[in-house]
């Protein structure tokens, strides 16, 4: 059973749009902080401390995909439930569900790596295989 | 043969991360601005315009994705070529891909519908088939 | 004695620039909510409801400013302090300290006035006296 | 005679509020961005460049200050018109004026200073007296 973690925000003025709701994009930025409490809740370490470590400078995402069900607007109380679905051999799956008390508003599905600066060239990263260690903390 | 647009942007200081590069929901954000300037250069009216017409107050996104290859920074001139890829009954594809040059950085999906008020509750939306004028305008 | 609001948040990843620390305009947002909270406290009903009541739709700026003390990065927690320090007949002045802890990071002042829709003008707004009730609750 | 910069931009819908209008602290992000432009359009390299050659990691603000006169909404093209106006010993003036047309939305005012890290403490900054060439180039 892979642990959760519960993101809880309310929505600002500045967050919506000119059709009062949500702006769709702003979900995607839940989502990137819903996973990074979801880290820490499970102890992994902050990628400033895993750099020193084992080289991983940070888990960047290489595919995100949201469907939007209902709209929220300034003013309410939103859940952003996050855990790990699914741990491949270089990448791993994170869903994420948006809700509004009972009403589900979005639910989300990134696919990130664990990256290491690529030794060949400091400005590009690479993927490395997942770390024991931190898929251990995770599940 | 679908029409597209092409929307060019410079990447801002403050569309970075501490990472250093464009925060991936910027992405999501450029993919909005770009289908609205899609519909534009297709002639379709504004939604303002629509919404006195036919009753269509926008082309809310009821599925987004994106799959991302190659990273970029502020001060890099990027571009977003976007289409309608397929119309369905009630909804309609809408695809985007991000280029510096020759590289590509992100190939992004939407799935939009077209929204009029609920006649029942005048907060909500429902959408409507896909008004014929418009598909014809950007085919 | 003007009645207060203290804003928590927890500074986000998406919120830091590529400098580690949180972008400046961010600040902005968060006065913004700041005050949005402030009247909430106060008993202030939504603009919204006034817009029915008096026809008030807002309380929109005409000055924003804020001095720089220190910087805040991803993951710290902030409170930021707002009351309204001063009512003029036509305009009003809010302002706001953003503390982590002790530290006393950024300093803000906001002129703000009440408006209403212009009725030569429904696309334009203009400025409407304090009322005394909205007054009352705030002091 | 101070070296101007205009920087274009289109709004988009993003950059709207539920007033249908631009978040205002969406101005200050704008400013930003036209600082850089005008630091690159007068010559001075980049911080990465600077960084290397004198130590100067960029030119944070101590103070950001804007008046809003008018409105602007989603499709309509600003201009962003900016300038040093004064040059302390260690601080300069920044200044901007955004207009759409010949209509002034806002003008707004920033102080900077040049940074360089605190060789006591790598992870603060401290302000080092105006270099004389960027001043000269500038100017």
């Amino acid at each position: 059973m892979a642990r959760t973690n519960v993101h809880r925000l309310r929505v600002a003025f500045s967050d919506c749009d000119p059709a009062q709701i949500v702006f769709f994009a702003n979900y995607f930025k839940w989502f990137d902080t819903s996973f990074a409490e979801l880290m820490g809740a499970c102890g992994v370490p902050s990628w400033r401390e895993t750099a020193a470590h084992n080289g991983i400078i940070g888990a960047p995402l290489v595919d995100a995909q949201a469907t939007f069900r209902n709209s929220a607007t300034y003013g309410e109380d939103l859940e952003v439930e996050s855990w790990v679905e699914h741990w491949g051999r270089k990448s791993f799956v994170v869903r994420h569900i948006v809700r509004r008390g009972e009403t589900v508003l979005c639910m989300g599905r990134e696919v990130r790596i664990f990256a290491v600066q690529d030794p060949d060239d400091p400005l590009r990263i690479k993927a490395v295989p997942i770390p024991e260690d931190i898929r251990a903390l995770c599940s």
